[in-house]
């Protein structure tokens, strides 16, 4: 394994140490719980947003903290539900008169946990919302989950949210636009190679050269085959068909269209990519008014895609429109 | 070769028409010469602010073209410098009565296109200023260059000037901007694995598992040494050593620190080496008050890692700070 990595054991210590030293005006970290959350947050006159889930993901969630995104993110290791400890803590310190929304991807080692956090916390006389995050259209049930499983569409719930909560909507109407968003966002994954959690030191799967893993979950799980290797145009093709088909999408939609990198894909590839789901959109009568290219929900290094559609209102793309400051940025 | 590929030799190609559907109100694409160019470029009331050098390395150069960064950029196919034509079309739309500032790459298949273009262009009645961007202290001379190479610092050179322009300084004052960008700005990389071109199909070079190539150049020319592979920590510290000891930078320095990811390596880890970074700029005394922590200047799917330092005076830093768009965000 060759990995910039010092001991596996302190791999998301470091990192969230490293994250909190690059942003120390914007946020603080508490290295016992994993908590990165905004140094002005929480504020009684709002909502505060918080999410928390297995770490090498990144971007997700923990470099997503910041005006108009989360409040906070409590991660757990490498592919691990956070410590129900770290959760409880986490919705403690975030605590608002307005309450606190919990953004949850649809995992059963992440259900469990913020279930039983939030079980805690409202006996402390906490109010709290919960959001269930499921847009994987690969398969219904898969290894971590029952349902589907919550990937890349995650970061459209987290930004309208975010948003929504930045300009004093309640918890329950927060509640409500988190599932609203969830309810129209579709995405599938294709893996063209595995990754290596850090403390595992080998990797999660493997494939051989001429393999592909179509509708890839984020911690490898299986998708829905393992196919021959084909090209750029042909993946996107199939994906797309997939992702387009599910909820369905409709001509005459407007659409947010998502290329996202599990990590080690070069964005250039990803432009690629997004040419020829542009071209489908166009094709099935959508109109992409707002694209989004890059690495948003990871899986360490794997080297692989996933492709997002979310179908927008007024409302929704008003929210994924507005400000919002967070340390994944290039400025 | 598993690549979101689809004919190779259409790589470069089919990324630029992604680029170009994806930002169909800010920027515009001449596909016969690679140029994407700004939608509103050439203003002739400012100095235009073009580059172009081989392609593989996104986000720079094609994805940092946008208000505040680069007018125009004309890539060629991967590492391979942009024939002249591309150069001389480039600069010839871009001419702007203000002039035209050529931001170059020390590799000398760069400065040659450059050169000739330039040269053909003032001929016809353009207004040229050049600078030669040089920031890898890695080695003097290397594989493709007379000199040192020119790599992430790039970054920095391209948002001053690129802000500077935006602030309608003069093609002279560009020129010195940029060659004063350049003397305060070094970087060094590391290489864990090579990559592979799409067109070749092979890697460029191979490491083994217990190897890494320290001050590896952008197109895996060799670096300083091939060593045994080390912990995060450990590399930063010989990284940061050699970048910090050229300039060589001092107590009391105000700087800007960048973490650049070769393309295959996860944000994650990037904030690893950041935190040991940070800690060792801290230990010299020197005030990290910008920081850089993602993909800027990568090699296709690279795992690896360069650091850059950049001494800031309060117009260097102005510069920095101003706003910019590009297509390269996450919003």
């Amino acid at each position: 394994m060759k990995k910039f990595v010092n001991d596996p054991a302190n791999f998301v210590h470091e990192m969230l140490e490293g994250l909190a030293l690059a942003n120390p005006k914007t946020l603080k970290w508490i290295p016992e719980h994993n908590i990165i959350y905004r140094a002005d947050a929480p504020n009684p006159d709002r909502v505060s947003v918080i999410q928390g889930s297995g770490s090498g993901h990144e971007p997700a969630h923990v470099m997503v903290v910041g005006r108009g995104m989360l409040d906070a993110a409590c991660p757990g290791n490498v592919f691990a539900a956070p410590p129900m400890e770290y959760v409880l803590a986490c919705t403690k310190l975030m605590n608002s008169p307005k309450g606190v929304l919990h953004l949850i991807n649809n995992y059963q080692g992440d259900r469990m946990c913020w279930d039983m956090a939030k079980e805690m916390a409202e006996a402390e006389g906490i109010t709290i919302g919960t959001v269930i995050v499921d847009d994987d259209v690969s398969v219904q049930n898969s290894t971590y989950t029952v349902g589907r499983r919550g990937v890349a569409g995650n970061f459209f719930v987290i930004k309208a949210c975010g948003a929504a909560a930045e300009a004093g909507r309640t918890l329950g109407q927060l509640v409500d636009l988190g599932q609203k968003v969830n309810s129209v966002v579709r995405t599938m994954g294709v893996a063209l190679t595995g990754c290596t959690p850090p403390a595992k030191g080998k990797p999660i799967f493997e494939l051989s050269d001429d393999e592909m893993e179509i509708g890839v979950g984020i911690h490898g799980e299986p998708g829905r085959r393992r196919a021959q290797f084909q090209s750029a145009d042909a993946i996107v093709e199939e994906v797309f068909e997939a992702v387009a088909g599910d909820l369905p999408f409709k001509s005459g939609d407007k659409v947010g269209l998502m290329i996202n990198g599990l990590g080690g894909t070069p964005i250039s590839e990803l432009y690629v990519l997004y040419r020829r789901a542009a071209q489908l959109s166009q094709k099935r009568g959508l109109e992409v008014v707002r694209n989004y290219v890059g690495n948003y929900c990871t899986s360490l290094e794997m080297a692989g895609m996933s492709l997002t559609l979310i179908r927008l209102d007024d409302e929704i793309d008003s929210l994924l429109s507005a400000p919002a400051e967070v340390p994944l940025r290039i400025f």
